[in-house]
């Protein structure tokens, strides 16, 4: 296996699609993430993921049941587990996640915009 | 628990030393750490840990035994388990890691250079 590093400016130049996880790095049954969010997704949560979103670019809201996040640039958030959320984004959004290998992006929600295997790029 | 945001700046901005990871968060058995590099590390592997480094600032030079990787802002790096390597940055360079809660920062090598148990910060 080559150790090569990655630039996420670059990865995030290949595609231009909302909604559609890309991996971009793999290490201890978790996946590196891009993906570029616009408008507003589907409520769900996973139940055995927490899921870690960090903004590159643009900014991103959480919407969570009781409350809403919203992260700038240079800012994460951790969604535990079993916690309903739906993020949403007013202008283009690039986020880079990091969650298992088995995660599923509209969690246990059945949805057109359930991404089943994701790309590698 | 609260969900709540993490913003990297501030946290980096809560300490000065170098190579003294700090974990600003937790997920699925992984931490995220945060951490400011300046100068040569010691040569280590992790026997069961794959390590990701993402530089947030600065310039971080990455020496693998047949050749080294220089990471700029924006570029990431997986260092596979049982991988020996060598961090080493002119300048200071502020680092996010993502690795298994169980990962020491030296690996196995014996350094005075070893934090056994990371604070949160």
């Amino acid at each position: 296996m080559v150790v090569t590093k990655v630039n996420l400016e670059e990865k995030l130049g290949k595609f231009s699609e909302h909604w559609t996880p890309k991996i971009v790095g793999e290490l201890n049954g978790q996946h590196v993430k891009v993906v570029k969010l616009k408008g507003s997704f589907v409520w769900h949560q996973h139940e055995k993921e927490d899921e870690f979103f960090l903004v590159l670019k643009g900014t991103l809201k959480i919407h969570l049941k009781e409350r809403s996040v919203t992260l700038s640039e240079g800012e994460f958030i951790i969604i535990p587990r079993g916690t309903e959320h739906m993020p949403e984004a007013e202008e283009e959004v690039q986020v880079m996640l990091f969650e298992p290998a088995s995660t599923v992006n509209t969690g246990e929600t059945e949805s057109s915009l359930k991404v089943e295997n994701p790309e590698w790029i």
